[in-house]
């Protein structure tokens, strides 16, 4: 590829913070971006409103949403029907697994970006994982991204003639909530536009309380602010 | 898990030769198998009929079909748009890539396996792939295989923990297609029951010309056997 064309990754494009931040970090490292999200039931409706808000935000226009079926793997149970723990603190938190949890869930997102970047021609794909928030999660670990993508040098002809070897980039992978936020805001980054909440209400607002709200919370009382995705949620409460 | 207790296997069930064949493979080996289909889209519903068939026929109460939705790669296209070349020699085969081509296909399949294995705590998924009647494909090789198999015991709790660390059997993947017939034959596989045609009439009888036909007709007749999907083309043009 010549130095003259604006090479193209993919980023997988859920709308939340980290991947608003990666999404924010890829075009600012010059990249043409084509974001990947995907739809896995009703309960992610609001989570793929933030993602388009996100990355109209970003001026990315091309946005694929891929549907994945959890039926195949036993129904919605998996997604739909676990109460959501609220108020806990951050080592509670670290033992459980989160309810929005799918089953080998970034090797299946990480597959449809593969194919996706086979597709466009596309070497490099953007990935928000982070090992410090969840490191309970084998998916989330340098070892496992790196076996992702020896695996994925080996998956596609490009990569196997050595004319196109993917590259997984995360570059959130050990960084804390509050450096992750002090990074996007330097590019820019409206948070506001996100989405993080495992219980919102029926218009999408966040609730405050659960595991994801308070972690993004936290972060940003220590850096001194308000998280803007709250904002509306605290002047009504003042009211 | 105790040794009464039989083990459950996923297995990649296409409802073409192959997979019929790595199913009853599977289950002469003593495995409770679940099996998991992908539907996508329109000219895949032969093979998916194919798929409940044999699924029936061998006992497999467990069958799972899975929506992948092609459309995030850029439309049907990829599958539904592009002639089928007729009766080309096998060296010409070689060169080319089957109008039925999925990006990262394997890669994709098999990250669903790797999924509903952990859902199911099974520690076993079987796939048909093969290495000599498609040489060009980097996905069908052992490396890739073995890749995938490393990347996969790095993805799911149980692989790090070492208490179900998963195999990906490939049965199949220096067989000839007459050695895996012969194979199937003896485990009492139905072929007639199985779809492998790139290009079926409305009510998904096989063409007999198309690439796919022609690798198994050719097999049969190296047996000195009809290939039973074929019969009635045949008796049909004696009339």
């Amino acid at each position: 590829m010549s130095h003259q064309v604006q090479q193209r990754a993919v980023v997988l494009l859920s709308g939340g913070l980290d991947s608003a931040t990666i999404a924010a970090m890829a075009k600012h490292e010059g990249y043409r971006i084509t974001a990947i999200s995907f739809d896995y039931g009703q309960r992610h409706r609001h989570e793929l409103d933030a993602a388009q808000r996100v990355a109209e935000s970003l001026g990315i226009e091309d946005h694929r949403v891929a549907q994945i079926d959890l039926r195949a793997f036993g129904g919605s149970a998996l997604t739909d029907d676990i109460a959501v723990p609220k108020d806990r603190d951050e080592s509670e938190m670290e033992k459980s697994i989160p309810v929005t949890y799918v089953p080998a869930r970034n090797t299946i997102f990480l597959s449809y970006a593969l194919a996706l970047a086979e597709v466009l021609g596309a070497n490099d794909i953007f990935i928000g994982v982070n090992a410090v928030d969840y490191s309970g999660y084998p998916d989330c670990r340098p070892e496992y991204i790196a076996a992702f993508e020896a695996m994925a040098g080996l998956a596609t002809k490009a990569g196997v003639e050595g004319t196109g070897r993917v590259q997984i980039h995360t570059p959130l992978i050990d960084l804390t909530k509050r450096r992750i936020i002090e990074r996007g805001l330097e590019l820019g980054v409206d948070y506001g536009l996100t989405h993080s909440c495992y219980d919102p209400d029926e218009e999408g607002r966040a609730c405050g309380h659960c595991d994801s709200c308070l972690l993004r919370k936290n972060a940003f009382d220590a850096l001194g602010m308000h998280d803007p995705v709250l904002e509306y949620a605290q002047s009504g409460s003042e009211k």
